[in-house]
């Protein structure tokens, strides 16, 4: 058989794949990431790569522009490698995690609000799932030679008053030699129990007093993202964080085509092998940045939706994307980390946050006992936005959720010039009212490369608030412009032209891309509006609104508002937490508590099946506008128009 | 490097290894068996082989004879190999494990007792500590699409009461694809809690009803054997049983050799590799003569002393043989048989009996257990006689045990002839008082190779009885035969001629061997008089006995009295339970209530330090004639010697 070199650029990786091979399955197994949110299928277009030296076969679809064609650009998944080949990935088809890690600057409308440690210290709550205890055990001799687990449970018992103590083998076989590393004087780790009554597991025996070292780590596995925290446990301090692309990303962007490629055969443990890769890559600099020893790791605590968190425990999740969307557990008992392949000591506890249903996973619930709302008295609305929405409102008494299919256009899926918040995004966006050109600020302060999901919704907002788009996302074809412009038979705005971008194109927002923003914000909003009326509630009696997700994080609260993405409330009542999935996971860290009581929460999370049902159909035709077909549900944003109206 | 070829006889394998290789390694890494019960220290001359092609360096030592030397026999121990060789493995040095599998005809006194499985049946104890359930569960459909795993313990609840119920990562993988198998109809294995309120642990899902198929593994991790039972769990029935010797006889024959092979460096690993792998060899026999699906074996029961079960749980086992001989634990979680290296389903529970002390080890514990000691009301003495000789005295209120160091003499250890009860071994023997010539029975009626434990136990009372050795040992010099002589100035009675034997040299018994036995027998009797002192008893406190081991289902029990190694009882009152330690591994897979017991029986088992204290040593120098200093111990042998007396 004839074999090929392809050199990949800009990376410079080079490798030998048989004759016919798939261009993009060469570059997965180069090691070299390439977009592919449709898994290879050759439906989603991402995959634009240029051919600089060499010939493909095939490669072409509609999906090109004949520009593309001409300039030399393929669809890796559908090209042929039939000879060496130099191939450069353009920078919008790839992901720069080093963005993920720079310190943000929050919104002029964000009001950050982390849980807050003090307040868990002063509640009496501070007190971790795992504990150390140090002990000066008496010295065996021929009246008192016990075994050696009977010597450090009796003491456990007699000095500290710990009892319901149990160990596993692993344990069993260190305690013999550690008793004597330093005549008798040993620190024990405890994992306290989930239920009151239950066992206290010694995970761990080590010599000497090491009780001033223990941490733990606190993980959010996203669809897109995995970030990690290290958090000192003896301070309440997080030490170190890092995030990185969760390397699935490769296998699809989305649960759907994750889980699609976990049914194929070996797939599964392939996916998985490939998240645990992530984890421990972000594992790996957590423990590098905060400088500790890994020994005195004594938990993992891992949040993810319901598909996330059983692809990272290799259980088969093809349940999840079949009616009636039936996922594996709600429960995960521990697990040893080290059996889930994390590279942590093997007495290191892996603690799951539970699942409430298919579409309402780890994550949310994490963000629900993190961010306290389970313990408030406040009817409160919560809202993720991630790749997928997902909506829980209620309070310490009562909780629904329910989950919306938004689709990728947040995080720049179906947009044209979509992209994720990486350098060179647009992220803010103003326009003069008059010669409509535009004034763009982009992350990291380079050329535009694209829109990403929060640029996109100030963009769109501000085009309809000047009048530039009306109420159904539509151009005004009147505007005297040449940044309006038709193509291919499609309205676009032209955001930046070719010379001015850091690709080699105009970058456009279409009407399409209108369009696919207007279906999401409308499934989100018209998610809470059902939810609401299922629970027989109106939006007046919202008394707080929490936002989480990287996404909640940087949106324009006020925008979000004009195109009706959230309802029009007091902004004052709305809190971004952040990485909601990864807050829960550290406050759980911190606090037992949360364990003790998350198994009755999810109990009483009651999960709606929304996108099923007539209501929900109702209300996402009638959220199908800017802001809504209503326009009374946002009354000051009437006032605005009606002021602006009245100036023209 | 040069290499060297050697060919192993009668096995006929042969292996290259590099020049200066000592021979004793050579045939380790050929797989070919020679005792060594020093480990390869080179003390114990068990390793005697003969050079039939070739020369080695060295491999003389004092323990071999001219006679052996001029005809090509060296140590393989102490031998170099420098040049190609073939060696010939002496009969007497190798084991055969066929003979363990016989069909043995017990004694003409003994009374084999096995635990009564009718009897568990009546008393309603036949309650595996491993069951199945069927169950028919109802199909999710879009009201309700609970977790598959919520699904199945809610309907165990609801169907069947069963509650606290908790599982484990592997279970959960299996749930969502078996349950949808064969339509939600499922069968679920649950192993029952140790304590009440315990937790009922899922360990397995099937598809279907498997029910009427379900196993349990019974097995006894001997220091120089190996036995397992198949248990049918519905039938209560034993299906298949197969026996094999420790792999690790190769590493030392008594526990002490072995641990000291186990602080070596990889030690702990290879002699702990070594069981699994002779451990598993029994599991794929039992499974083959039971023709059983191996994916229906719930659980396997081990029962072992102490060093045996740490070696096999790798437990470093160090501190056991020194002084204060601590153990690493009395109890063991139930712990995952494919963790350990056995050959069995990931979902197989290895249930561990608990230990009491370094010298007194699961094997007992199950002994007591098993045979129904720990329920009666008799003032039972349990006495095991292998490797070791453990005793236990006591009833259902209380138990006092110790071990006895009595050395390996009942199994050959130190006897010049001495072997196990192998084919040709002597096990029986009588006497003509007027000729002193001998009439011998083998096992396997073979020429006999060397002389057993029980052989050698009747030879010395039938010696004694007919007065041609006294109560010190001695032979009578002044009799007139030659079949007792002088060899080295060592007093020898001569049992076969060189042509009449098995093996090519004069089989004796010569007094230092008689010696050796009496310091066994009187260390065992030792043994049992201080544990009774300290208790403040005396003999004929005591109403039944009962004789576990190999050796005590062999032994004759007049003959065991005349030499003293036994009390002098009322035979009727003595029975022998055969291995202790498999029938309690056995009677534990039946009925879940000896777990329930255990923790509490093993807490009231007082161990007692006895080889330390003056007392034993007291006892143990009056046990050293035969049958004892004070013949009045022995009323009946008394009587009988007095008759013998007057009669000549």
């Amino acid at each position: 058989m004839d074999y090929h070199k392809i050199r990949f650029l800009p990376h410079n990786r080079e490798i030998t794949v048989p004759d016919r091979e798939i261009l993009i399955r060469a570059a997965m197994e180069a090691g070299v990431h390439v977009n592919a949110s449709c898994g290879g299928e050759g439906v989603c277009g991402k995959c634009r790569v240029l051919i600089e030296e060499g010939t493909v076969e095939d490669g072409i679809t509609e999906q090109l522009d004949k520009e593309d064609i001409d300039n030399g650009y393929r669809l890796a998944c559908k090209s042929l490698v039939i000879g060496d080949l130099v191939v450069r990935i353009p920078t919008e088809s790839t992901v720069d995690s080093s963005v993920l890690n720079r310190q943000l600057t929050s919104r002029r409308t964000a009001r950050i609000k982390q849980p807050d440690f003090n307040t868990l210290k002063e509640e009496g709550l501070f007190v971790p799932p795992v504990e150390k205890i140090y002990l000066e055990l008496p010295e065996p001799e021929e009246q008192d030679n016990q075994p050696d687990v009977s010597r450090l449970v009796s003491n456990l018992a007699q000095q500290y008053d710990e009892h319901r103590l149990e160990l596993n083998l692993p344990v069993i076989r260190k305690i013999p030699d550690i008793l004597r590393e330093d005549n008798f004087r040993v620190t024990a780790t405890l994992e306290r129990p989930v239920r009151e009554g239950g066992k206290n597991r010694i995970i761990n025996v080590q010599s000497g007093d090491t009780t001033d070292r223990n941490y733990a780590i606190a993980m959010d596995i996203g669809t897109t993202t995995i970030y990690g925290q290290m958090i000192d446990l003896v301070s309440g301090e997080s030490l170190s964080q890092y995030g990185d692309f969760n390397g699935q990303i490769s296998y699809g962007e989305d649960v759907i085509t994750r889980i699609m490629y976990a049914e194929k055969p070996g797939g599964l443990e392939k996916i998985n092998a490939v998240v645990i890769e992530t984890i421990n890559r972000v594992i790996e600099k957590i423990i590098q940045k905060a400088a500790i020893d890994p020994e005195n790791i004594s938990a993992i605590t891992l949040a993810g939706n319901t598909t996330m968190t059983q692809l990272m425990l290799k259980v088969n999740p093809r349940y999840i994307r079949r009616s009636p969307y039936v996922p594996a557990a709600t429960l995960y008992p521990p697990i040893n980390a080290a059996d889930l392949g994390m590279n942590l000591g093997t007495h290191v506890a892996a603690l799951v946050y539970p699942q409430v249903s298919s579409y309402v996973g780890g994550d949310i619930v994490a963000g629900v006992m993190g961010s306290g709302m389970y313990r408030t008295e406040k009817l409160t609305l919560y809202l993720d936005i991630g790749t997928n929405a997902e909506v829980v409102i209620g309070n310490k008494d009562w909780m629904a959720c329910a989950a919306c299919s938004a689709g990728p256009a947040f995080e720049g899926g179906g947009i044209k010039f979509g992209m994720r918040a990486t350098k060179g995004a647009v992220e803010d966006f103003s326009i003069d009212p008059n010669t409509f050109e535009p004034m763009l600020m982009t992350v990291g302060n380079v050329k535009p490369k694209g829109i990403c999901g929060s640029g996109l919704i100030t963009m769109v907002a501000v085009l309809f608030e000047t009048g530039i788009i009306n109420s159904q996302g539509k151009f005004n074809r009147d505007l005297d412009t040449n940044r309006i412009r038709e193509d291919n038979n499609v309205y676009e705005y032209v955001l930046a032209l070719k010379e001015e971008t850091g690709v080699d194109r105009d970058i456009v927002l279409t009407e399409i891309d209108i369009d696919n923003l207007i279906r999401a914000k409308g499934s989100i909003y018209s998610g809470c509006m059902t939810l609401l009326e299922e629970v027989g509630l109106g939006i007046t009696d919202i008394e707080q609104i929490i936002l989480a997700g990287g996404f909640g994080s940087y949106v324009d609260l006020e925008k979000a508002m004009t195109i009706g993405l959230l309802p029009e409330i007091d902004p004052d009542k709305v809190t971004f937490v952040g990485n909601g999935s990864l807050m829960g996971a550290k406050m759980s860290s911190l606090t037992n508590r949360i364990r003790q009581d998350v198994a009755e929460v999810t109990k009483m999370m009651t999960n709606f099946e929304l996108s099923e049902t007539q209501s929900f159909m109702d209300h996402y035709v009638a959220a199908l506008f800017l802001p809504h077909t209503d326009i009374g549900l946002f009354p000051k944003l009437k006032e605005r128009l009606d002021v602006q109206k009245a100036g023209r």
